[in-house]
């Protein structure tokens, strides 16, 4: 989720989940993971704020890629276009070469309830910062929160099925085959609400 | 998110909400709020695991609505007529007479992260079982997980919507409203997607 980049940070970013998967994540302490790369405790911290934060994002870099999206979207575009942007642009921030260490990442959050309710509340910041975006752009409200939530919605099938054993298509391509799929369920959705409950 | 019946239960949960509510979550021990019903600490922990869990439905009465909703559907339904259907039995959870409690509990959970987590993984736990009926019900993977995170989106917004200062419609009406307003933006999303890029 962050650049890739020398320097303390990122080495302590993958000496941490190399233990965390080898041993486990409520295994592992702040000290051995600063050890394992040479570093202190103390220098761990002046990077992130706990043993949970080492898995994401500490810039909110993918954030701002959602939102450059948001805003590259043409004036014209409708709620949906600009999160298609908005998609597009945040799968650059998923190379290939960055899938594998994603397979292990979620498989680390997968076992930890603490980590899955962490990584929740990420996307549904995520998705309130897309909301105001579109809101920024004129968006109605309840309509900028739909459009936000559906992508992030989007985002989150398409990283899953992007980390799949064997899947080999980009996560552009994922996400756009998914947008896909969203817009044939709803096909049809408005006739079937006037119609009534069926 | 429980049915409203007498017992100690619903009793630790009033008492636990209007602690919640005057002096906030965190100040808030086990020990005053069961003292606050002439109760004990020690029972208090037989109803629920800890002071965050009194806030949600312990018996997962909404998912089982839900659920019903999802199969109560015709065998012809499309995977968001199911949802729309799981949104309609749903609704019943959340009758006029409980709108006050439900602004009360949103208040204290939107002030404490530790309580706005749990309510993530809650409403995930739930996206997951209704894509697993969908599933049961012969809808492709990948459109059960699409068509149920959907559902749980559309269900938040109208919720939202439903506790706002002044709201007097249903929470049925909101999320036919809602659902309809999903509907529409998802419109000409499949032509622009052929389209490519705006």
């Amino acid at each position: 989720m962050v650049r890739w980049e020398p320097g303390a940070g990122e080495r302590l970013r993958v000496a941490a989940l190399e233990l965390y998967v080898r041993q486990g994540f409520e295994q592992t302490t702040v000290e051995e993971i600063a050890r394992s790369v040479g570093l202190t405790e103390r220098t761990f911290f002046r990077y992130f704020a706990d043993k949970r934060e080492v898995l994401f994002d500490p810039q909110n870099l993918l954030q701002e890629a959602f939102l450059a999206g948001v805003n590259a979207a043409p004036p014209t575009a409708a709620p949906l276009e600009m999160i298609a942007s908005a998609l597009a642009t945040s799968a650059a921030f998923f190379p290939d070469d960055r899938r594998n260490w994603s397979r292990q990442r979620q498989s680390v959050i997968a076992a930890n309830p603490a980590l899955k309710e962490r990584e929740l509340l990420k996307l549904a910041t995520l998705a309130a910062a897309i909301a105001e975006a579109l809101r920024a752009r004129g968006v109605a409200a309840q309509a900028a929160t739909l459009a936000a939530e559906s992508g992030t919605t989007v985002f989150g099938v398409a990283f899953t099925q992007w980390i799949a054993d064997g899947e080999q298509r980009s996560l552009a391509a994922i996400e756009h085959e998914v947008l896909g799929e969203l817009a044939a369920l709803t096909t049809g959705l408005a006739t079937a609400l006037d119609r009534g409950p069926a």
